[in-house]
């Protein structure tokens, strides 16, 4: 006989009344000497179904294995439920336990954990309706980033993730070798001689795709890339991960307008993907976790982001007679409470900010008449700030090339990049996205270690 | 105006005798003094759009930077093509040049290039027909596999790329560090303190995300990954890179016969999305590299595979006469040459073969009564033998035990991956498929260097 999954069962009305085989794990037993009730999962879905046992079919020693965490196989009627809040149950005619979980060593039992001990089994608590319920959303917006672009043309490209180049200098970096750092080899002036690493040269992690990005654009026209990216930083907050991932589109003949406008489509599309298609697992952490989240998700799904500059943005805050933790003027780097009293409490709309000034952007970034900002810009949202930040991308190779002279970039990592201006540039633009801001806005959780499965952070690099 | 892309123009008839926007990249011009014809291509196509120049609107000089490689945006009349193999042209009435490409320094003039010599500018090759054929199929590839699994309810999973663990044993190992190699930090005894490296301990890029996919499935039914895996082999081969992306499904509640019934669903799903969605890419790969390649596809979206044991599959090598290179007996790991014999010779289908030695198998794969075979499968096609590997895995704790003690695999790497089997234990199977094979299988192309964008060997971590 053939398993349905939880899933099947519980929203297929043609099935009741038929004989079905489930398969799954015991959330929880309860029950008496009559009946006794068992909560199966089998990660399809949030919901339980109920298995009912009638103890004249069954002795007590048959289900005593059926401890939370154990695993079966049951075989019975699906019923119509006479229980509140259940659609339909399986009246039980056999089963088979294929492995028990001993109630004194099995981590996860019925009561409520801390996300923090959770953290520590991050092995196990994938079975938790907590972290079921985020990796469930987590896969759907995968799945609706990769839908959004190929629906509309975009290639994806995967970018190299060991380079040997650092130009993009968005953060500290992991060295990656093959050499014996007990011992490694030395040149004749002592110095480690990387021409007997793997690649024969340093290497490390890449920071970011864009670089290579961009190469793609300029000849497929549009691509995104999604992939791990790597900082070095030691940073132990709930903001920061050492591995995590980025999507990176980047657009040729696209200008500062069409880069808004496809951010801002974008982030609609996959925050809608995952209200259509994941509505029981975000009801379920807008229970336990954010009671706003609901509503918060349908703010940016309905409302036209606010778009001005970064100078209108600051003389707003400077205006504001609100008593910011950073003071802000002209100049400086926004802070999250920057970026969050301009969308919660000014214009109450997400915000895109552009034209920043030029010291606190990259260098590609393209340079305005002004001399003094870029074509960036930066979508805020609300509860986190900034979520994606992107810019048209400077197409003149001799502005570039002040740039990287003027900031000391070493030309020996840029030939490459600088080709797509030598030959045939033109107008481009793109954008970042770090995916677990988007997973942690979505699941309305608070620690970024807590949306991806198995978070790297300074000290952990278990499992 | 806004641009339409070169796709667009030409297979939207509903255009023709409207004014349309191109924008894209000189790939020829030729003609005469009355009239000059560009092949403007966008990377949206491998085919080009002919805009028509009429002579007595433009001058010579005008025209002069549109050489290979230069960009412009063109604005004119779309009408019906009077060429042969064009549909529709472009009568262009104003046009831009964004950039210019230098015919003695552009590398990438018309005459054909070796692909050796490509591999060598890998930042510039997308912009040939070849790479642009190749890219374009590997992202259309790459989508078929998240719709395939996201269509069955499959939840994708990003297993750590850094990892602490290399008990998986699938091959050398690169290591990720933040100490300072010239100097590292060490211990009383003299040997390199790790526990002042990022992660407090030795950590590497992992091999394969199989072992914390098991994790997921054992929570959330049916996971697949599809990420970057790593191997430090120092193999200058076609067949070997140091940086590939591997997907890989892990199901609970699945047998060997479900895992091969996935495995042919699932490969053939994605033949048949490239052939349906990259026909003119195939095409051309096929009249430039390889004559037989639709013919393959279809042989393999058409075919039921045949599904034998290992030792049929070594009896009929034994018994077919054939010398082979390598000799074959019951023991010996099948090479490329015995797998395409039964493909392509003896059964002339696709081939899974199951139950192999478990000396030549891994330890994780489930142990059949006979105490000499696992439930392990391969899948091997014609061209290439093996193209997925994968089993049935040992549910059973005290088997599993038994076999990691065998091999001494250290515990202290197993604890987690053990608790699979401690609490909860399903039947449960997997299997992998590194996807630059696919991408070499429906492209064609004989070297797994030209189906990713930037190779990484030995001794090349370029751009």
């Amino acid at each position: 006989m053939k398993r349905t999954k939880v899933s099947t069962l519980l929203s297929t009305p043609a099935l009741i009344g038929t004989e079905v085989e489930a398969k799954g794990w015991v959330r929880t037993r309860r029950g008496n000497k009559h009946v006794q009730f068992v909560q199966l999962n089998d990660g399809s879905t949030i919901n339980n179904i109920q298995v009912v046992f009638d103890m004249n079919l069954f002795s007590e020693d048959q289900l005593k294995p059926l401890t939370t965490g154990s695993s079966l196989r049951v075989k019975g009627l699906l019923v119509e439920s006479q229980g509140k809040g259940q659609t339909c149950e399986i009246q039980a005619k056999e089963f088979e336990v294929y492995g028990s979980a001993d109630p004194l060593a099995y981590p996860l039992q019925k009561k409520g954990h801390t996300l923090e001990f959770l953290r520590d089994i991050a092995h196990l608590r994938p079975r938790t309706n907590t972290f079921g319920a985020v990796l469930r959303i987590r896969s759907a917006l995968a799945f609706a980033i990769h839908k959004f672009f190929q629906e509309k043309g975009f290639y994806y490209l995967n970018t190299p993730l060991i380079t040997a180049s650092d130009a993009e200098g968005a953060g500290a970096m992991f060295q990656v070798t093959t050499l014996d750092v007990e011992n490694p080899p030395r040149d004749e002036e002592g110095r480690v001689d990387y021409s007997a690493d793997f690649f024969g040269k340093h290497t490390s992690l890449t920071v970011s795709g864009q670089l290579e990005g961009e190469l793609g654009a300029t000849a497929l026209g549009e691509i995104y890339t999604f992939g791990p990216t790597f900082r070095a930083e030691n940073s132990n907050t709930p903001r920061h991960l050492a591995e995590f991932w980025m999507i990176e589109p980047e657009m040729a003949f696209y200008d500062i307008t069409d880069n808004m406008d496809l951010a801002e489509e974008f982030v609609k599309y996959c925050i809608k993907y995952a209200l259509d298609n994941c509505a029981d697992d975000i009801r379920f952490l807008e229970q336990m976790y954010d009671k706003g989240l609901t509503e918060r998700l349908n703010f940016v799904v309905n409302n036209d982001f606010i778009r001005l500059s970064y100078g209108e943005g600051v003389k707003i805050l400077e205006e504001s007679g609100k008593k910011f933790e950073f003071p802000v003027h002209w100049g400086t780097d926004l802070q999250s409470e920057h970026e969050r009293y301009l969308v919660e409490e000014h214009f109450k709309k997400p915000v895109i900010l552009t034209d920043y000034p030029k010291e606190i952007k990259a260098f590609y970034m393209k340079q305005n008449e002004d001399g003094k900002t870029v074509r960036a810009m930066d979508v805020l949202f609300p509860h986190i700030g900034e979520i994606i930040g992107g810019s048209e991308r400077e197409e003149n190779y001799d502005k570039l090339m002040a740039r990287i002279e003027e900031l000391h970039i070493p030309m020996k990592d840029m030939w490459w990049y600088l080709d797509t201006r030598r030959f045939g540039t033109v107008p481009h633009s793109g954008f970042g996205l770090g995916f677990e801001r988007l997973v942690l806005f979505v699941t309305g959780m608070t620690n970024i270690r807590d949306v991806i499965p198995f978070p790297r952070t300074p000290g952990k690099a278990e499992f």
